[in-house]
């Protein structure tokens, strides 16, 4: 079954889903999921449809007839994705497996819809972790404090193996805004904390600190301001007085797994949309 | 501002998204909030539409006029709710009183949409409980066995107050068939259990004894079959093996009381449609 | 039964946990609880016993054995809570009723053990709740900006009460350091955020710019530094997108009233202990 | 650091921590942790006790030195473990690998604390992914129906690995009353539901027919009843009437994941003890 999805974003104004569920109708294609969020705050409009494409038209016709719909209606920005694309996601590792075994896993048995042409690390810790899937593993550590040099053979990795996504799996470097910038909302990272609580470096230990009776990780666009990215998920776990830093770290890395693999599931199936700080996240 | 909601359920095929829309955008209509839900296995649709009425309209009109949409696109069934008119929800109790403070709070503070006109025990217990909210207080007790005098005289009470929903708020009765018959959809009772486990009496004291590591409750809509209705919501909480029976019948109440008014919450919404055992719980 | 629960803090050392259940054992107490951590990090050593008096020991007398005992041991505090004392307990209030209702309502249920001999605000809007549940209700407004004569007042009021704990449920003024200091640890406070996140004044909007996935509570004990006092409870729930900051304020009531409960819950039960900014809240 | 734990099971009486912490201080050995649960309504008393085991002492007289003082208190049971003895896990596997990968990952990252000599399946399907983890890998497939047969080659490999704990991670045999005996709390499995709800065969497409609002997942120790054994571990997450039976699955593959692992984790740590239906699972 052809299927193709369209993610769109525009001001809001009355008639929207009429016009948009008749110009499928009209083609004959039938609407497997379509929802709609209206920002009544900030006027906005935002909608995924899912549709399954008849015979009769090719993605191309389609998109094309689409194109000319958006003109009319003025949308702002929108996106198709046509099912029989995989994706490709890179992962970008330092020290720690538990994100990436995760990411791997899920992968595997069909639980993230993705290949994975790379795994990309600053150490060489996880080499045997990638060799056990049998994907590449490039070890590029920062050599004479040259981030610079690091980041261009990294971009150049990325864009060899067409990557869409790129995935911070627990990869402990502050990427630079002009490596950002190449990937506009396709890089996710994960932080192993409840943002935006315990920005930056050493949360757990900080947590401790604090006394909080939770604790947290948050899965985000990266964006030039670290940790301040579009929150795609969150969840948090609950501690008690008796467990320690060392215990928190424990914990967090299940909290941080399941945080990520969702948060990329949920990017690869076309569910999430940017709208300044904020994400819209449809249910699958 | 005038609102109405119109929850429509029917066989799926091609189009309905479109057409329904169409029909409201035609009469300048503005949908705020359109959800659909697809049952491939058993090909059916389910839909909820708020619609804010443009001024030039009248309710009675509109009705009317998708009456005719209705039977021309053969709809299995809808009801259509306007704002501005509040239901009647009458509470039923025995003796416990922390689901019934719940539904009164929640009422008072504007979170449940609705008027409460009566509270109906078979015990005098909580007669002060609804003093205090100033809402009339029926005790019937069920005289001599006879069980469906006290029944007819509640139905009575229930007709005469125009009650549109009826709330079993730990009423420790089995309503009969036939009284459940005259409220088809409009009755909810809250188990204090996670149904289907521990459906029937003790539900507590079993669960202690079967050593489970969560209890819960449900709320759903009372059939002829006890603990076998429309199952609207449920939560759970963690207990260990130090809680005994005292202790799940205590953390229990809370469990029940958030889930109670949950489950009341979004039918006094019109978010719920059923679908034989099943129900379709739209979110807010 | 004639119980009392003792609360221990001190340096750890070999055979704290002997000893100290050696006194209760020669004397014939059995004990019911007993609960203990040890905070390797800190080298303390914190523990709660309850125990069971036996007929031919008052009070007075075990009390006064165990003063000789903590001397000996050299214990760095400890306190002594004898049943049958209920404590009592005053709310501070300003115009949002639900936390006040939760304690209430679990007060008079018995699944709060305390008196509440009187509720103060600063508005008069929620004394028809207080006559509801006849407790005396003191408005107590700042008048010409003199928070100081106020806040004399009030603690006049605490003081003729013989008030033991202070809860502060959606009270939206900030005590000054002095009136903090004359109830250390007695002075519990809601904050409707998941601390640290969002300290301060509107949380819910904030939030709701930062886009978090979700939105939380902290109860905790009020001190001089604004909302960094000792966390003693927090939860969260999940949010969505589609919720407007206004949806999140009501999400998060029932957030706040649970976890301000269960925090005075664990503090009348004699089961928070304070160490520096954290809190060791034994479990029940 | 040597350290021993001591789980403890006898009739409850006054004076048993007091003897027990006693008889470890008189031989210098810091309590490391000490939990204690009476059972009042069976009259029963559970206690777990690591011990820093102190330099002049060897296991063996510590072990002979308790002997003495279990038999003068009349101790029903207790059993002793020593750190730095890896216990030996099988794991029993059929087609579906995401318990497997679970617990593979942990233990490589040293969040399960135990050797895996073997993995046991009916099918050759995963044996690749015992590859992967350079694990030996039986598959024994029941052949001719003999399933006597091929029990008794499983238990000949489980002895000749001196396997201390038997894991069922989606192993989709019903083990022999005659199997299990073998191995009594020893045998760990995963059911795919929330038990007592939905025992035995197809539980998430009956939980979708029953039309409940959250699904779950248990893991218990195997006895000769189905579904009947001591509880360890649950957990639930919520689900919308959107997901359909196949959705439930891959939800639910995460559950079981956790839950499974956890409860491993639960008997590798020794702390949980068995008590008729019921487990005590001391935290850690």
């Amino acid at each position: 079954m052809r299927q193709a999805v369209f993610l769109i974003q525009t001001n809001d104004r009355i008639g929207l889903l009429a016009e948009i569920s008749n110009f499928f109708y009209s083609r004959n294609c039938n609407i497997l999921q379509c929802r709609q969020y209206t920002d009544i705050r900030e006027n906005k409009y935002f909608m995924r449809v899912a549709v399954d494409l008849n015979a009769a038209m090719t993605c191309r016709e389609l998109e094309s007839e689409f194109e000319a719909l958006a003109a009319e209606l003025k949308l702002t920005t929108y996106q198709v994705f046509h099912s029989g694309v995989r994706q490709n996601m890179a992962v970008m590792v330092s020290k720690t497996s538990h994100c990436l075994y995760d990411l791997l896993v899920h992968a595997e048995e069909g639980d993230l819809d993705c290949r994975i042409p790379l795994i990309i690390s600053n150490h060489p810790d996880l080499e045997p972790v990638a060799d056990r899937f049998r994907v590449p593993f490039f070890c590029l550590p920062i050599v004479n404090g040259d981030k610079a040099a690091q980041e261009a053979r990294i971009l150049e990795l990325l864009e060899h193996h067409r990557i869409d996504l790129v995935v911070m799996a627990r990869y402990m470097q502050i990427l630079s805004d002009d490596f950002i910038s190449r990937y506009p909302q396709r890089i996710i990272n994960i932080h192993h904390a409840f943002l935006p609580a315990f920005q930056g470096g050493n949360p757990y230990e900080r947590a401790w600190e604090r006394g909080v009776k939770m604790i947290g990780a948050t899965a985000h666009y990266a964006t030039a301001e670290l940790d301040e990215g579009p929150i795609i998920e969150q969840d948090v776990e609950r501690i008690t007085h008796e467990k320690d830093p060392d215990d928190l770290k424990q914990i967090g890395k299940d909290i941080e797994r399941r945080v990520l693999t969702r948060a990329v599931r949920a990017h690869l199936e076309h569910r999430v949309i940017c709208s300044g700080r904020r994400t819209i996240v449809f249910s699958r």
